[in-house]
């Protein structure tokens, strides 16, 4: 699956939030690595022009357009979903119609305290479990969700050099799972390990905000490495 | 700090629960590296023995000795807490007028769901946050709390080769973060990182049901590491 195009299998990959920064760098990489990808934004000419930045960054073969967000949905089979909390679900709500032609959505969205003026080392409790699993009940039925790409640094995805993390993947669908860990292990230096269900996306969005604590208090860009596990559990 | 035993400014350090899988693994980590330590057990037999079996482990230079849990507090400077959840409350309301004299107090407990029959990949939500500021409510005035060691793999800390994980350090007195993280620092193979304030634990804690849950799911011993931070944040 790691050496397939994820785009052959489920057609391009929509980044919703795609002008921001977690939603670029995926962008920059993904392009690299050869998959389709549809920025996303409410503002098509916002879209664009980020695809525009992106493509000339990844290189001449990138394939890379900007669509406005709806719009994107629909002609996408992947749909990543790098938003902050505070917009996740009126978003979701807004787009379920156009949704309804993906297969798997990939959501990275934090509960951060920021969303209500917090600080960005706390986060908010969920009356789902997670931010994964309030998507989860937000998309039409026959979408898959996965928790994914909350630890991996932002600002490390917009350079050039391989990153030095993990990426845990959660989901109640093996398929699923199987394929945005594909899509992880397309990053240079970045190892994907299959987390379980769903519901353990709390913690993954937990641990952003202590990743998010250690950058302020060490001045760094911090991510996460898990060791002690046989080489077969890292793709 | 991390290179003066933690011993020669504190005192003693007791481990409660100390007859437990974690707990014997500290003693020996913490034994090797010259550090004075006393198991602490409800039963005095138990503990004594099981000192006997680190001594012997850990060579005939260690200093190590067991006791009842009160004597172990009121002989020590320094009190790890490796209990289960369900007993946390408990023994330190039990210990409190032992505990006075102690300066510091480590906290690796973690709010598994098995404290109620439930799955050791899923947490309970604790009314102050975390169980570390729990035990934090607990314990005298002028004992200063510190969360760590709840990802240490207690099977590799019971063997014989350097670890390869990090410790986080969360408390809220930078003396006491600075003390517990040359206590880490002399498991060879760990690193300590300063977590910031003991809220933070809450963390920690979570992070221990989503290893346990790897550790089921690929049969391993699963630890992290901090990756993007300066080299000056890790001890």
């Amino acid at each position: 699956m790691s050496t397939t195009s994820a785009e052959k299998l489920y057609g391009p990959i929509a980044i919703l939030g795609g002008t921001g920064s977690t939603g670029m760098g995926l962008a920059l990489r993904w392009a690299r690595a050869g998959e389709t990808i549809i920025i996303g934004s409410r503002d098509v000419e916002r879209a664009q022009e980020t695809a525009a930045q992106i493509k000339a960054r990844a290189g001449g073969q990138a394939n890379i357009s900007g669509m406005e967000n709806a719009e994107a949905c629909g002609a996408a089979g992947i749909l990543m979903l790098t938003v902050p909390f505070e917009g996740q679900v009126s978003l979701l709500q807004h787009l379920k119609p156009a949704i309804r032609s993906a297969r798997i959505l990939i959501d990275a969205t934090v509960p951060l305290a920021t969303s209500i003026g917090g600080r960005a080392s706390r986060t908010l409790g969920v009356w789902q479990g997670s931010a994964a699993q309030q998507a989860a009940e937000l998309v039409p039925k026959g979408v898959s969700v996965a928790a994914a790409f909350h630890n991996v640094s932002a600002s490390l995805l917009n350079g050039d050099d391989p990153l030095d993390c993990d990426v845990i993947v959660c989901s109640d669908d093996p398929e699923t799972t199987q394929v945005v860990c594909g899509l992880a292990a397309k990053i240079p230096g970045v190892c994907a390990i299959d987390g379980g269900k769903l519901e353990n996306a709390r913690v993954l969005e937990q641990i952003t905000a202590l990743l998010i604590g250690l950058n302020i208090r060490h001045k760094g860009h911090a991510g996460i490495r898990i060791t002690g596990l046989p080489p077969a559990a890292y793709l």
